[in-house]
């Protein structure tokens, strides 16, 4: 008879200690295949337990499959394999979970606490989640929540000149979740065309997902025709209102140059990615190509990333009614990817008019940093050895610098500070040289105060050059 | 000279009611390429407007592109389009914003307010909100906040028997999000095999991220190995402890041929796929194949959908250490598709010990609910006419009718009732045929007293055929 002894003081139930005793000696091979086990009754009095716990340890090996039934005649040892024959494999180390650790990220894409209306959002989710609603745990329609899309096609009417039904609009969790379904809509076989220089993950994603794509050069418009011709794309991704990261604009006549490239076939479409419009400092906003498409050729994107904060997982596709309808019936079986909490909570803080205000308030406080900065620049030291290029618009621009100092020794010496930099240069492929000692500057998170420091030791990289990987003085 | 009428007392400002018109002008083609604009100070004074007002329009126009700036000459038009010579095309009408409307629905995947803790969820939504740090606003990191895997790691050692590690973990928006990312990570270029029956989704994600794929049939285990082995699959997704529709439980041993199975070749792998595996009804639930597999071939995937709410799109991975070191190596690029507030309120909820409890709660209540609905069938007038088979687990059972009456008949009959059914037969694919009239009683969301009356009106359908697609008395 097995005997094994159950302590009824230990945290783990008896019917556990004893299914686990049990399973020990067959996967020991104490117990033999096929072999008998004790009646449930006669094992509860050896070892002086009741039968309901024999009967639930019986039940979970036979549930596992460790021990099996035969009706009217008892339970019986399953053949299992004796895993200590093949010893585990030693486990590879995992990947260290640090943080980079930077004074100062002029790469990063960062935002101060202060910027972000944590007492209206707050608010409006405890709202939300009081409503207690059944809606708010029903399974999300594939294209988002109705209130979303509605919120924010009338948003997008009063704010953007952006005319849309709410059944154009798709809700997903980042654009680079949105840009893989795209990848299902628009054809996995198609050649994707995106903007060289440009923002590099674009590239990363189209190849992540097995998908032909090609960088198509820029002129001093943006996307140059040319090139998009040559290039044999049919799908053209691109930012024609504030480029990344040279900060172009696509006038109209390119804009229309493009539109009329895309009409020309059926498989063209242009896909408009929209991420920091809402930044403009004088004026308004650059109106979209999605306004001006009467031919139905431009998918819109959209995320509140930079406008709310990059930790809120949600964007969004306007599509053209045709698109609409093909994803409506190829695609609807997909679960929608934002939580319908969060989702019901930007519904109200955009309806409820505190979006356009976060915006005009984000407009105007991203304005001083920016002008704080670039007074910052033009009071510096380095003032004589720079060219400032913006365009009055977005959270970056570019900093050129006149120094008779190549790139890496410039990097190299601010990182040695704990100063990240980002050149021009890390968004160009092979293909391409871009102008060189030119800075990507996001300000969007750094500290004028902070940055003079930046300057000045820009400032002292003149002096420096680098030999064998270390920096030393001219 | 321009002359335009400005109402001043309008809603637009005055800068962008001139932007306009001018803008209006030039795509008329009254004002034509490369002609001459008024000097800002000649037009304000005509138009008894202030120059700086003048200056935004043209400001405007520029950073559009429909007008150009030539040093010490003015302000010149740009050639663009007339837009009125290409008509724009009709707008498709749009799919409708319908929701189906059942009085009962049997495959829907729904669930009562009153199961979901409303007011511990608000709590800590409201104390992760006032802590107002900075890492709420930062780029989460691509594989989940740090805090979230950690109180994974804990809850599955404690309570599931899993040890991982937290770097192991990878948090997305869904499970089917994250089939996507796998499909990255272990290969475009393989076979995956699904089960068949299975989950239609789960192939259509297939499909739909083109990717090659097999379904493979079943045994009273589960997957059965020679189908395996003759399918040519290198991937093997499944659902070992209870899988849809059948509820089969796979056996410690089958376990065992499919481990080895996958540890025969270097490109195996094995999806282990444990969406509803938390409810087993006695004893606690069947141990993982991820904690048996000593080869690291195994992939765990869970979400938060059944346990929390379908409506939360929260899942995670769990990936053997090779594999999570080759995820952070390639695929670290990406942004995580879960909103850092919402990372931040499911860790405190784990780590709470508010999940553990909540999960205590929902078994107790899904088993009365489970036993009801049992309950309701074996007292109806149809309980001689069928069999029920359930597993004492999950949110799922099936019911064979023993009706002679086509599924089809009895699926059009119920649906005039607004009592929507899911049979086996719609969970397989053309390669097989399922048990015919076998329901598939989603139960977590349906109110027994209903679910009295779908019984009822099952067994008058005995009574019915169907003759050119309507239903008549036999």
């Amino acid at each position: 008879m097995l005997t094994y002894s159950l302590d009824p003081q230990a945290s783990t139930a008896l019917y556990d200690q004893l299914y686990r005793a049990i399973r020990e000696d067959i996967l020991a091979g104490r117990l033999t295949a096929n072999s008998r086990l004790p009646s449930k009754r006669s094992l509860a009095q050896h070892l002086k337990i009741s039968v309901v716990t024999v009967e639930t340890a019986y039940g979970q090996l036979i549930a596992e499959g460790y021990v099996y039934a035969r009706e009217k005649s008892g339970y019986f040892v399953s053949p299992v394999d004796r895993p200590g024959i093949r010893p585990a494999l030693p486990a590879p180390s995992l990947p260290e979970e640090t943080k980079e650790n930077w004074i100062l990220d002029l790469r990063a894409n960062r935002m101060d606490p202060s910027c972000f209306p944590f007492s209206v959002w707050s608010k409006i989710t405890r709202n939300v989640l009081s409503r207690q609603d059944v809606s708010l745990l029903e399974p999300v329609p594939y294209n988002g929540i109705y209130e979303l899309r509605r919120a924010l096609s009338d948003y997008l009417h009063r704010f953007r000149g952006i005319d849309v039904d709410p059944g154009q609009i798709v809700i997903g969790a980042g654009t680079e979740y949105l840009y893989s379904l795209l990848i299902q809509l628009l054809g996995r076989d198609k050649r994707y065309g995106v903007e060289n220089p440009g923002y590099p993950k674009i590239r990363r994603i189209y190849n992540a997902n097995g998908v032909d794509n090609v960088g198509i050069s820029l002129d001093e418009e943006g996307i140059s025709i040319p090139a998009l011709r040559s290039s044999g794309a049919q799908i053209l991704h691109l930012s024609p209102s504030h480029h990344f990261p040279t900060g172009i604009v696509t006038p109209i006549g390119r804009r229309q140059e493009l539109l009329h490239w895309a009409q020309e076939r059926p498989d063209r479409y242009i896909i408009e990615d929209d991420y920091d419009s809402e930044f403009r400092f004088t004026g308004k906003p650059i109106p979209t190509m999605q306004s001006i498409d009467h031919g139905h050729r431009v998918v819109y994107i959209n995320s509140f990333s930079k406008t709310i904060a990059p930790s809120i997982r949600i964007s969004y596709l306007i599509l053209p009614p045709l698109l609409a309808e093909r994803f409506h019936r190829e695609f609807s079986f997909y679960s929608c990817t934002v939580s319908s909490f969060e989702q019901y909570t930007l519904a109200d803080f955009i309806s409820g008019g505190y979006f356009e205000r976060h915006i005009s308030r984000m407009k105007k406080l991203y304005r001083e940093r920016r002008n704080a900065i670039i007074q910052a620049i033009l009071e510096s030291p380095l003032a004589p050895y720079v060219t400032i290029l913006e365009k009055d618009a977005g959270l970056h621009f570019l900093l050129q610098l006149s120094l008779d100092v190549p790139e890496e020794t410039v990097r190299a010496a601010c990182k040695q500070r704990g100063f990240r930099l980002g050149f021009l240069s890390d968004y160009t492929d092979g293909s391409m040289t871009a102008a060189p000692n030119t800075l990507v500057i996001n300000y969007s998170g750094i500290d004028p105060e902070q940055f003079r420091r930046v300057l000045e030791h820009l400032t002292e990289t003149r002096n420096l050059k680098m030999e064998d990987g270390k920096l030393l003085l001219k």
